[in-house]
């Protein structure tokens, strides 16, 4: 039987198929994004019981792969913000990473980010076992310039804010006893910033983490580093760190030159 | 601090950075493949121990993970190929999954795969800990016919075969006292059915998975399933079979029609 | 003054540039169809003077253009389909001009039928000088499938046979007094084959190319041919024929096996 | 016989075929150059007996070519060098022309451009008849900055430069007896700057449009033109200016401003 298939191998003439693989290349001396999200995270959270409308264990798990990311894919990763259940990450404008083809980029970054998040799991939801796979879409967009990439993470930031806003009043609704579907109707179309303060809700005392995201970059400076608990192991990332500031306004690039700012 | 955060929010124009998004999709009508590939795993594979030429743990649970990937992605997902770190998934012709966007499909199918193998590794490497977060990286390939789809196969399975031939002489040169360098070098060009001969080595009773690759599809004759241990837990993917097969010859399809003639 | 230019060019690195040049190639193994259209063609068949709702010798001219293509891109090139002023280009699937790259192949079609249009202008429209510069734009589209080109052009007859009656109507209640704009208005959603019988026009005995297009191929089975006017002088395309047919049923395949069957 | 033809009509379903079009939209805020090169000119130019190395008729047609694309896409390109039988259009960065759409852009000044080329041909080839039809095939390439674009201008008349001082030598030799063979042999790696002072070419006195190629631009300054000989009956682009000058420099751009350091 054996034979019969070593035989056939000797004729088999299957090489041209290569001819089909096309890995487009991402254009040269553009500012790559790598962004990443949750596949069904919505279905995902309540699984695992997420506390809403922000869970702490939760940000500081995808925080910490964004930081392994950083430290795997150095020195082309830079720059990564995060929010929710999404990460973006900036690869430096010269990056030659895998000639830049897209495909390997997005395939690379999404699954060592996902091995990440299965693998350190247990040390942030420690009374939780995973009940079924977390897994990630991503995708890569180019920038010319690096204005439009500074406005690519101002989008991101002012979403963060909006759907923060959002999910606070939405949650209190429900937790005041109205149903999802009452609380939905209820925010159609609303000033948030009014109903935020109609429902009483103190916006600026929540953690800065839930209204402004997390931004993870190399800490270049040499200053003191508080390490984060779960950090201390990870000896590829040891410099990196995470902060949750306003990279909206000019003073981000002023206070890090060299990460928005170098090639 | 934080009012000069929300006032700029309102001043930030930044939704057209939505227009550089990109994702081409792939040609309708054509049969997609994602192959995805270990990202590292010669190092990998020592660091972890890996029995070597072929290490039956680690294969298999490659396969348990191409078996999720079929539950998870069905109706889509309709065959997968497998061979040491790789594995190739057969879209059906007619898939309009996340209507065919190619960086969507190979991050989603990547993600999963890399989220279950992380979570089952201890149920195939039971004395074993993961010392760092495996990943594997993908591309998709579209290619236009049912014949040309097949040819792909082949050369999958002839790579294996060629593979495997070359690794059963070179470990067994290396377990005789050559240096890898020396095994290497013994084997350049060399004619391995000759080879294996002089080594002493009865190639046609090693393991036929080690030979053939593993092939994973839907049980749809209804036929008597004998479960792999490990796989039972899996409710999603209770008919996916795996087989050890020869896939060049026109036996497969006659024996299974549907898996690739259908739509 | 030139020295100091001459001085500058040794110092000039600008090769680099040529890395962001990019033409993907199509798909191997695909049927490639390049469709043109006429630009701005509604203003420039007004400033010469077509007869509406068709005018023969722009047609004929149109068909000579494509003979012209058949000719210069033997043997790619195997059929064209042409109906007003678009025309449409099969190139055989096994095809590789200019490596099949996207661009190339478009630009080159376009140009060379514009060349031709242009230089025999004069052949067909006698007394007429040509005002203003006609050109065409064009793009490439993959087909996987024999069964799917074919649909491709059925569509286009379908359109050409709707458009001819439609056109028919506007152009007779034009001729009857009404401005365009009442016609267009009478015409909206009405059932054009009981509109052709109330204007009492005899639809049928209008010529067949304006109710069918011409077809353009080469005459293999070497009957004899009625060389149309303003062909003879043209070597390169002798055994080209234009034919007015039914290119929707499966008479054409069958009688003309090898145009759309062979590799 | 027509009547089967109507029926089929109403039972096909083909406008599916439509989801095949594809034309990927270059980056938008970046610097799209089209450039054009004749379709196998070498021939073109001995069957039209072209002046060796350069023919003022020819370069001069082409410049008023480029000035008509000028004209007609205005204000869409805002810049074009030509050299040769290639020429390069600069689109503002800003350009939403046909919505950025590959294809199109690029058939459609190819297209135009032949067009020209065969209208106007015997304004400048008085005494001699076009022998076949002149075509063009043309790319798109997309530039994420300024400076690059800049540089990509450079590196056309680097090479224009180049190719004309090799050319330069090449037909002296040819003048002075060689054969091709001989002569391409003789300059096989030659420093050329030297072979042009042993064959005692006066390299500075050749005219500036050949050693520098042509600029062609919008005369913004409102500053007096002497018109080319036939130009002057062409409105759309009056005001198109054709200069042969050092665009390597920073000159060029300081005297120029508007033109590539506008949006």
């Amino acid at each position: 039987e054996l034979g019969g298939f070593v035989e056939e191998i000797d004729n088999v003439k299957s090489e041209y198929v290569k001819c089909f693989e096309f890995d487009p290349k991402l254009m040269p001396f553009t500012w790559i994004v790598v962004r990443i999200d949750g596949c069904h995270f919505h279905k995902f959270s309540e699984t695992h019981e997420f506390v809403k409308p922000n869970d702490e264990r939760a940000l500081k798990l995808m925080n910490f792969c964004a930081m392994a990311v950083l430290g795997e894919f150095q020195p082309d990763v830079v720059f990564a913000y995060g929010v929710s259940d999404e990460y973006s990450f900036i690869f430096k404008q010269s990056t030659n990473l895998y000639q830049r083809k897209a495909s390997k980029i997005v395939s690379a970054i999404v699954s060592f980010f996902t091995s990440v998040y299965v693998m350190k799991w247990r040390d942030f939801f420690r009374e939780k076992e995973l009940k079924h796979p977390p897994s990630f879409d991503g995708r890569a967009v180019c920038y010319p310039s690096r204005e439009i990439l500074c406005d690519y993470l101002s989008w991101r930031q002012v979403d963060c804010h909006i759907n923060n806003q959002y999910n606070s009043c939405f949650w209190k609704l429900v937790s005041l006893g109205k149903s999802k579907k009452e609380a939905q109707n209820s925010l159609k179309g609303a000033q948030l910033q009014k109903r935020l303060e109609e429902l009483e809700i103190d916006y600026n005392s929540l953690p800065v983490m839930f209204r402004q995201g997390s931004s993870v970059f190399w800490n270049k400076e040499g200053k003191f580093l508080k390490h984060q608990e779960n950090e201390e192991s990870c000896e590829s990332h040891r410099n990196v760190i995470v902060e949750h500031c306003d990279i909206i306004g000019p003073r981000f690039r002023l206070e890090h030159p060299g990460i928005l700012d170098g090639k």
